[in-house]
C-alpha cells in the first residue's frame, strides 16, 4: 500500500480517537492530531483526568463502534471569523489559538511546530487566510486540511500504545496536555506483526541486556552519552573491531595511530570549521594559548600521515586503518543508550588511490562489508548517492560522473542490491550507503563508502606519477561497522544477547554437578586451553569459566542461561566415567567425547 | 667523588672559560655562569661579535694554560658600593646590576632566576647587604659567592660543547647573550666516556630514527606534542602495548574501555579537580551547558566500572586493565619528539583488593616488570618511597606501615635491587617507581605500582566480606611501560632503532638477485606466511616484504640495512638451485635449507 493512502488511514484514526475521547469526556480541549512514523496521536487536554493504559480498551472500544458505524468523514467550509466563534463555543482553546494565529498570520504554522505535524492547517500558507476548512465525523469535528478516507470502516487495523505528557506547541511554559499514541496499518496481519516487532524490540533493548549481561555502564560522574564498557563489552568491541580491521588488512590496509585533538587549524585547513565549528566540542589549553578541538572525524589526521614523506606512484594504494574514538557534541536529551553517544569509536579507514584504482578498491571494501555482515546473518542493501546538475557540488564533473559508474560497477560485480538517489552525494563526492537488516526486520544504516575529491587537494597531498609529474592522490572513506557502540546496540539486539560463539564474551561456562569431578575438570580445562579460534577473527584463545560452587546444577544452569553463554559444558561422575561431556547449546544438548571436544568447539 | 666536590671543579671551570674569553675578546661583558647538569656554563655578551663551535679549541687552549698555570682562586671582600664602581669602571653591565639590585632589595635574586643558577650570590639572602665577594683567577676577577677550588690545576677534565643565544634573565625583552656551555668530570676517564655517550645519544636519538625509520611524524596542524604514528610506528605501540597487557591478562587482568572525557564532577568527586584542576585541558560544550575535561588519568573512570555492580569477597581481586591515551597540558616549550608529549598512552591497570591480597597482588606486578624489562636487556631497579611522620598523609597509620612492609617483602622475594626513601610516597599510599638502565647507560623511570587508601573511600566502593559487612577495597595503580610514546623514545634509543626481532616492525625482507626466481619466492613466501610467532607475544603473523625491483643486490640490502630489518633473506639462483636461503642478520650471513627455515625464524 502506498504511503500516502496509509497516512490519510493514519490521520483519520487520529480524528476517530478524538471523537471516542470527546464522548468519554466531554470536556476534552483538543491541541492537535498528525500522522506520525507508524501511526499517529492525539494530544489531549482532560484538566484533572489522567489516562492511563488502563482506558485504553474502552476508549478502543468506543472507536470501534464509530469505525463498525461506517460514519463518513464529512468536508465543511466555514469562514474563519466563524470558525474562532465555533472553537469559543465549543471550549476549544487550543483550536481558537491557532486560528486566530491563521488570521493573523496568514498562516497556522507557528515556528515551533512542523507544518506537517499540524494537521490542522486548512489553507495554502501563502494566501489571505479568510476560509478554513473543518471535518465532521459523526459528532465530532474538527478544524483539519484534510484530505480524509471516505467512510470510517476504511481505517484499516489499529492499537492505542502509550499516553505520555506533551507541552502544548513544545513550548515548556504552555499547558502539559496528554499526548495519545496509536499504530495503525491497513491489515491486522500487518499490525500483529508490528506489535510483535515491538514485543521482540522490548525484550531485546540493548539498555535491558547491556545492563543484565554486564556489557556497559553509564556513570553519571562521567556524564550521558559516555558509556564505560565492562571486561565483557570490551571483548565485544574489540572483537568486531578486530574482526572488521582483519577483513582490511588481508587487502592490504595498514594501522596508524593519531591523538584524539588537534589544533584547529587542521579543520580550518580542510575546510570542517567553517561548517561544523559550532558543533565541535572545544578545548581550552590553560598552559598556553592554543586553540584545540576534539577529533569528530579522521580523515585530515590521515591525510596528514599521507603527507609526512614524498609519495610514487609505485606507493599507490596508501591504505590506512584505525579504530578510535571521536567525540561528537550531541545535545543530552538526543543521548540514549549506545545508540547516540558523545564518544563514537569509529573503525575507521582511508585510502589514498589514483583514479583508476577507484574500482578495484572500492570492490574489496564491498567485499569486506558483504562478509562481515553476512557473517552477522544481516541482510545487506545499499544506497548509491550521487549529485546533482545543481552547483553544491566540488570537484571536476567528469571525474564524479566517472567514479560515480565505477561505485554501481562494484556494487553490481559484488551482487549487491541497490537503489540509486541523485542530490544525496556529499559537496566531496559519491557514496555508498549501506543498510542492515536485523532479525527482527529493522534496517539500520551502517556501513559508508565515500569518496573525496576534495580534502586532499585542499591539504596538498600529493604523489608523483609514471612521468615524474605532481599528481593529486583520490580519498576514499570507509567504516565498515559505522560507530562501534552504535553497531554494538543494533547487535546486541539483532542477537537477543545470544551472540554468536566467535563473539561471545564467555563462550563456555562449565557446570560441575559435585565435586568428585575436579581432576576430571582439569583435563577439561587443559582441553580448552589448547584451543586457539580463528573463525572468523585469527588467533583467539578460548574464553571459558568453571562454575564449581556448591549449588545445584539446575541454579548453574539457569544463571549461564541467563547470561547466555552459548556453551555450557555439563561434567558429573557418570561423564568422568564415559571420558565425555554434556554439551549443552541453544539447540539442545549432546554428549561429546573429550577426543572430539576441541574440534566441535573449533569448528562452532 | 661526592657531588659537591664536582659541582667546585665544575664552577671553577665556569670561572676559566670566563676568564679565557676575556683575554681573546677583552670587551666581554658577562653575565652568569652556573653549574648545571654534567658541567657549567658563561652568558656571555660579545657585541658584534658570535662565537662558534670553531672557536672552541682556541678557548680551550686559553683555558688550558691557566689552568697548566695553577693559579690559586683568591677571595677577595668588598663593600657593595665599591663593587658597584669596579663595575662600572670594568664595563660589566650585567654585573652591575646584579649588584644593584642586591643593594636594593637585600637579595641578588631576581624572581625570574633560580638562585642555584645564579652563581654570584654573594651573601645571606636574608642579611642586608654590606659586603660582596669576589674570586680572582689571574687577571680575572668575578662577583662570586664561591667557594672554590685552591688551585685552576685541580679542575679535572672538560670540554667546551656547544653554544646558543640566551636572553639576560631569561626574558625576550633583555639583550640577547651566548651561552658557552661545557661538560666536566674528574678524570679524563670519566669525560671520555660522557662523551662516548653523548656521541651515541646522538645516533641514537629518536627524533633522528623516528624520521628515518618511519615512525612518527609531528604536523604543525595537529600541534606540538601530538605525535601520529605511521603504520611501522603503530605495530611498535601496538606491539608493546600487548606485551605489557599480555604478562597482565596471565595474571587475571580483564580490559575495559573508557572514554577520553569526563564531566569535571568526577575529579571534584576524586579530589583530582582540587589539587591539578589547573593543569587539565578544558573542554566547553558548545551544545549543553556541562563541564568536561580531558582525562590525564583513568583510575575515576576504572571506580565507575568497579561500582556499576555489588561485588563481595569472592569476587575480589577485581583487576583492570585498559591501553587509552590521557592528556595533560604541558607548555609548548618542554615538548619533544616522544618524549615529553600532550597525547601519552598508558598501559594502565588498576587492582580492587583486601588488605590481604595486596602483597601477592604486587608480586605477580613485580614479576610482569621483570619479565619485560630483562626481555628488553634493561635492569632495573626500583624506588621504594614510603610516608615520613608527618600529616600530609591520608588513610590508617596502621594500614600504611603493614602495606610498606608487604611492599618491600614482594621486592625482595622478586630479588629486585631497591633503595627505600620515606616522604617519596603519595599522599594516598607508597608506591614503587622503578627505573630502567639503557645499552648507553642511561636511567630512565619507566613503570609505576602505587598504593591507593583514598580514592576508593571518596568514590564510596564497597565489597561485602565474609560476615556480610560493607568493606572498602584497596586500589593498586599500575603501569609497566608508563607512557608508551615516552617509552618508546627510550626503546628506540636503547636499540638504536634495531628493534628485537618480535617487534620489528618489517621482520624480514625478502632480497631478490635477479627475476629467475620469482616461483622459489612464491615458495619461501608460503613458508613465511604460515609461521604464527608466540615469543613474546602470541599469535603474530610474520612480517615480512619483498623487494623485488630490478636493482643490484647491493643497493637492496644498503636499504634493508638502513631500514634496520632485523632479518634479510636473499634468494638467487644457486639457493633455488640448492633448496636453500641466505639468512642475513646484524650477526652475520648462512645458508638455510627451506625446510629449516620456519623453525630458524620461530625461535629468532
Amino acid at each position: 500500500m502506498e504511503k500516502e493512502k496509509l497516512n490519510l488511514m493514519r490521520h483519520s484514526l487520529a480524528h476517530i480517537t478524538a471523537a471516542a475521547v470527546q464522548k468519554l469526556w466531554p470536556k476534552a480541549k483538543f491541541g492537535i492530531g498528525p500522522v506520525v512514523d507508524d501511526g499517529f496521536y492525539y494530544d489531549i487536554d482532560l484538566g484533572d483526568v489522567k489516562i492511563s493504559e488502563s482506558d485504553f480498551s474502552k476508549i478502543e472500544s468506543v472507536m470501534q463502534k464509530i469505525i463498525d458505524s461506517g460514519v463518513a468523514f464529512e468536508r465543511i467550509e466555514m469562514p474563519i471569523d466563524e470558525a474562532i466563534d465555533w472553537a469559543k463555543n465549543n471550549d476549544q482553546p487550543y483550536k481558537a489559538e491557532l486560528l486566530n494565529d491563521l488570521k493573523r498570520s496568514g498562516t497556522t504554522v507557528a515556528s515551533e511546530i512542523n507544518p506537517e505535524d499540524l494537521g490542522v492547517s486548512a489553507i495554502d500558507n501563502q494566501a489571505v487566510i479568510d476560509k478554513v476548512t473543518f471535518y465532521k465525523t459523526g459528532d465530532f469535528m474538527d478544524l483539519c486540511r484534510g484530505p480524509h478516507i471516505d467512510s470510517a470502516k476504511d481505517v484499516g487495523a489499529f492499537k492505542l500504545m502509550r499516553v505520555a505528557g506533551a507541552y502544548w506547541r513544545g513550548k515548556e511554559d504552555n499547558p502539559q496536555m496528554q499526548r495519545l499514541y496509536g499504530i495503525a496499518f491497513a491489515t491486522k496481519v500487518e499490525l500483529d506483526s508490528r506489535l510483535e516487532m515491538i514485543e521482540q524490540a522490548k525484550a531485546r533493548d540493548h539498555r535491558k541486556l547491556g545492563k543484565e549481561l554486564d556489557i556497559y555502564t553509564i556513570s553519571p560522574l562521567v556524564g550521558a552519552g559516555l558509556p564505560l564498557f565492562t571486561p565483557r563489552g570490551t571483548i565485544l568491541r574489540d572483537l568486531l573491531s578486530a574482526y572488521s580491521n582483519q577483513l582490511r588488512q588481508d587487502h592490504g590496509f595498514e594501522k596508524v595511530w593519531t591523538p584524539h585533538i588537534t589544533k584547529k587549524d587542521l579543520y580550518e585547513k580542510s575546510g570542517h570549521w567553517a561548517k561544523f565549528g559550532g558543533e565541535l566540542f572545544l578545548i581550552t589549553s590553560q598552559e598556553t594559548s592554543d586553540d584545540f578541538v576534539l577529533k569528530p572525524m579522521n580523515c585530515p589526521h590521515h591525510g596528514q600521515i599521507y603527507a609526512s614523506k614524498p609519495r610514487s606512484y609505485k606507493d599507490m594504494p596508501v591504505r590506512y586503518l584505525e579504530t578510535t574514538t571521536d567525540y561528537r557534541d550531541e545535545k543530552t536529551g538526543e543521548l540514549g543508550g549506545l545508540n547516540r553517544v558523545r564518544s563514537l569509536t569509529q573503525d575507521d579507514s582511508h585510502i589514498f588511490c589514483t583514479e583508476e584504482q577507484i574500482q578495484p578498491e572500492i570492490a574489496n571494501l564491498l567485499a569486506s562489508a558483504r562478509e562481515l555482515y553476512g557473517s552477522f546473518a544481516m541482510p545487506l542493501r545499499v544506497r548509491l548517492s550521487y549529485r546533482d546538475d545543481s552547483d553544491a557540488y566540488l570537484g571536476d564533473v567528469d571525474l564524479w560522473k566517472s567514479a560515480q559508474e565505477q561505485l554501481k560497477s562494484a556494487v553490481i560485480s559484488n551482487n549487491l542490491e541497490y537503489f540509486e538517489q541523485e542530490g544525496e552525494a556529499a559537496f566531496y563526492g559519491p557514496k555508498i550507503d549501506f543498510m542492515a537488516t536485523d532479525a527482527i526486520g529493522r534496517e539500520h544504516q551502517v556501513a559508508t563508502v565515500q569518496l573525496d575529491f576534495v580534502q586532499p587537494g585542499r591539504f596538498g597531498l600529493e604523489y608523483t606519477d609514471k612521468d615524474g609529474n605532481a599528481r593529486t592522490p583520490v580519498m576514499i572513506h570507509c567504516a565498515l561497522l559505522g560507530s562501534i557502540e552504535r553497531f554494538l546496540s543494533v547487535f546486541i539486539e539483532h542477537t537477543g544477547g545470544w551472540f554468536p560463539f566467535w563473539s561471545a564474551p564467555e563462550q563456555v561456562r562449565i557446570l560441575t554437578i559435585n565435586d568428585t569431578v575436579n581432576d576430571y575438570v582439569d583435563k577439561v580445562k587443559a582441553i580448552l586451553d589448547s584451543i586457539i579460534l580463528s573463525k572468523p577473527v585469527r588467533f583467539n584463545r578460548l574464553r571459558y569459566t568453571v562454575d564449581d560452587r556448591n549449588e545445584s546444577l539446575g541454579k548453574k544452569i539457569r544463571e549461564a542461561t541467563s547470561m547466555k553463554i552459548p556453551v555450557q559444558l555439563i561434567i558429573g561422575q557418570k561423564d568422568k566415567d564415559a571420558g565425555e561431556v554434556s554439551v549443552r547449546t541453544q539447540t539442545g544438548e549432546q554428549k561429546i567425547v573429550l577426543d572430539k571436544l576441541a574440534d566441535f568447539l573449533t569448528n562452532l
